[in-house]
């Protein structure tokens, strides 16, 4: 089956959410997905668009995504953060998440930064072997650290 | 001693890049920089700035750097990423590094952005208990995952 790999557009915005809901679930956090559609929409396409993505299509049907954003690193200069890489889990077989994969690293590459950079769970096996495999570097040795909104309230309030 | 707490500006750059050295050396990195001073001036303060900086002012000289960027989140929304929180060695006694912290936190909250998001190395125990203290919620069970230029260029002539 031929699956096409092209830059996602507004109207692909409600498959994008199924899929990023998909993916909580599958990182033991269905509700952790706050976003709603209209969000999403609004961050990618507006005057200033959060973030750029790729979509997969087969059959008519988004069944990937790969979506990604500037980042900074003061050892290195412009970075791009690949917030994430979806398949839909009964389309895996047809190596999609590769095609996703190296349509960004083709991308990051074009664009001159100097490095692409993302997170992966430490029990997500088949995930590291592939990075691992594509040359990627994993790294053990730091760790995530995150404040949100309640806290940063409680931290200022002291 | 009074600290001023300000805004980063371009001509605070040389001090913010002494500071990003300094930092490199203490992760056991001091070849890993390879940014240079125009780097630094034309990504922060060009049309569209790469990112934003607070610094800390002591007696007239730049003692720490609180350099940060807009992120995103897929479940939350727009984040902040705190990419670096450096203090100069011999000022870690006057808690600077907290008063800088404070004032990232207060800049984000103030902007509505759902979380602000940072790295620290494992064994930076010290950093890693302040992290917490302060109601941060620091995750081991993520890698980082960095693909550089040659890896990219390696993976795309496959």
């Amino acid at each position: 089956m031929k699956v096409i790999i092209r830059k996602g557009i507004k109207s692909d915005m409600p498959s994008a959410l199924r899929l990023i809901h998909e993916l909580a679930v599958f990182e033991n956090e269905p509700d952790a997905v706050e976003l709603r559609l209209e969000d999403l929409e609004n961050d990618g396409f507006g005057a200033s668009p959060l973030f750029e993505c790729y979509v997969a299509e087969l059959e008519n049907t988004i069944v990937g995504l790969a979506l990604f954003y500037p980042r900074y690193s003061t050892w290195k200069g412009p970075t791009i953060h690949l917030e994430d890489l979806i398949v839909q889990e009964d389309k895996r077989q047809f190596k999609i998440g590769g095609q996703l994969y190296r349509k960004v690293i083709e991308h990051a590459y074009k664009l001159g930064v100097k490095r692409i950079e993302w997170n992966v769970l430490d029990w997500n096996t088949p995930a590291i072997d592939f990075y691992k495999n594509s040359g990627a570097n994993v790294m053990n040795e730091w760790c995530n650290v995150q404040m949100d909104q309640k806290a940063m309230k409680t931290f200022l309030d002291n």
